[in-house]
């Protein structure tokens, strides 16, 4: 039988890979904190271990234990734009993390470590990004993304580790946590109409991106093991259309059955425009789904209705204040009275 | 006054970018865990404060204490070979301590951070390698320099803290850790003759390697806080002159009047040949020293003969052992007698 684990396994992409490893056949280990996924979106059967791939002890004990053919480590700290502020956490997160299973999947002599990067390696250079580009990421979560892809590298040619790294954008689709206020806009924009609040765009709302479902992305992602020509070799991985993030806030009203009101906000620092290309992956994995843009948001519209409107988390430790987005300042719980 | 800090200021590069500074006038704190180096390196007149990078709350307690102007970051446990087999400690210290650095250093508006990554970021390219070539890091070691120094990058978009980023090779000269049996090829052959044990060499001796005298890097990198021109870049420092390992022995053996006597083992895995343009870093700083290898050496082997050999340390905590290159292993204190 075959044995994975799945490290962010109760998060969005995650879970949607647990599903599809069981649909396949594997015994599925989860490894989740629970820190951006939720207990419940952990399909039946998988085997579920609270804790944190940080936690060295847990990850070298659960190696041990369940002698894994096949990781598949998707937990990371996705929050790119908040990345500047809390650069201990990302690094120590998102690859220190990362690297404690690396470690094991070598002593262990894992067939293969799937890891999930993202286009935040790719910096904002040429568009369509290629595979071929050298990558120049300019935030510390994509410098962290791509650390980690750097060293999968290293540890297959000195060890002969087998990987496959794929950068996914913009992903969307169930499961997805629309409570979390520093990343996903497709999660928050559901999120306010559903609370009736303005959906907020930082800048003018004409930055693009391709907005994609989560099955073009997680079914991939689990297959990959299984496709000998997918081996030590990456892949971006997603839509091919980009859409403006004003024409986005329209899509999601209208599935959600609203009327379009954006608040806008000073703009962030951020890449401006992102997509791209796909043909490799197609190569590989064949054609994508060709769900459309709004196929995919009604299919998660549908599913939000039922799971209702989310409280957002506070990230509790927020490292540097200073030039810290608008609405991401934590709010003060003792405030002084200030006399009017 | 100016106040700085220098990281691994009981090292070997530290120990002379303190007594620079020192001569610059600038109150000299240094931070150094003494895991590499010694605290009677540290020149007098510098306050030593013993303690690691990594300790996230103490770097923050000296930064609110010492409100530093510059900030020299040369701590890092620099042995690039052993990166691969110890991964967790290699990000650990070398990414995650940096990372403690540059977020006080934005945080109290550091004038300058001058950083010392390696030419271990370049991986095996084109030669000479020079500083817009677009950097492939290829082991651990490499892979956390590039990721500090993208951070910086990082940083000064985001924060504007000013940075300038030396990437040295190979520096050798008096003060340096000649009983670090990972690293520093000439203190190991140093050691080794004064210990009258033959010199081992990995692989065929014919890899080459441009071998820096100390002046030729710990001047312009204390100096490079005073040059606008400097700051925001990268900059290769160094000698010019490759020289392969074979002659190398040989001029190490004639400047402490021994025969040559070489031990070759198993090649190890690693860039063949290593040797670096400098022409933007004279146009910045001027023309190096001018001092030969011969002649290097010689002061080099002058100090080292009045320090004597010293017992080389193990490394306590290696993660992998498989493929752990030969005379590396740990040495086992209990073994099992086999019968003859």
């Amino acid at each position: 039988m075959i044995t994975s684990l799945v490290t962010g396994g109760a998060g969005f992409i995650g879970s949607h890979v647990v599903k599809h490893c069981l649909d396949l056949g594997h015994r599925v280990v989860v490894l989740d904190d629970l820190s951006g996924g939720f207990e419940d979106h952990i399909p039946q059967g998988a085997i579920f271990v609270q804790g944190s791939v940080v936690d060295d002890v847990l990850v070298t004990n659960l190696f041990e234990e369940y002698k894994f053919d096949y990781v598949y480590h998707l937990a990371a700290y996705a929050a790119e734009g908040l990345s500047h502020f809390i650069r201990r956490f990302n690094y120590n997160n998102n690859l220190v993390g990362s690297i404690n299973l690396i470690n094991e999947s070598i002593k262990h002599k894992v067939k293969c470590f799937v890891f999930t990067s993202s286009i935040a390696v790719y910096g904002a250079g040429q568009l369509p990004m290629r595979e071929d580009m050298v990558p120049q990421p300019e935030d510390p979560y994509g410098v962290s993304k791509y650390a980690v892809e750097l060293d999968l590298k290293a540890a297959h040619e000195m060890f002969g580790l087998n990987y496959v790294v794929f950068r996914p954008h913009n992903v969307y689709g169930e499961n997805q946590n629309i409570g979390d206020k520093y990343r996903n806009v497709i999660g928050i924009f559901m999120n306010q109409i559903m609370q009736d609040q303005p959906l907020t765009i930082f800048g003018d709302g004409e930055q693009t991106r391709a907005f994609s479902y989560i099955d073009d992305v997680a079914i991939p992602i689990t297959n990959s093991v299984n496709i000998p020509a997918a081996y030590n070799q990456v892949f971006n991985i997603g839509a091919d259309k980009p859409y403006t993030v004003n024409e986005l806030a329209q899509v999601v009203s209208d599935c959600l059955g609203a009327d379009l009101k954006i608040n806008y906000l000073a703009a962030r620092n951020e890449v401006m425009h992102a997509y791209s290309d796909h043909g490799k992956a197609h190569s590989v994995f064949g054609a994508g789904s060709g769900i459309t843009l709004k196929e995919g948001i009604a299919r998660m519209a549908a599913w939000a209705k039922v799971v209702g409107a989310r409280k957002s988390k506070e990230f509790e430790n927020i490292e540097i204040y200073e030039k810290l987005p608008q609405g991401w300042e934590k709010k003060n719980t003792t405030t002084t009275a200030v006399p009017a």
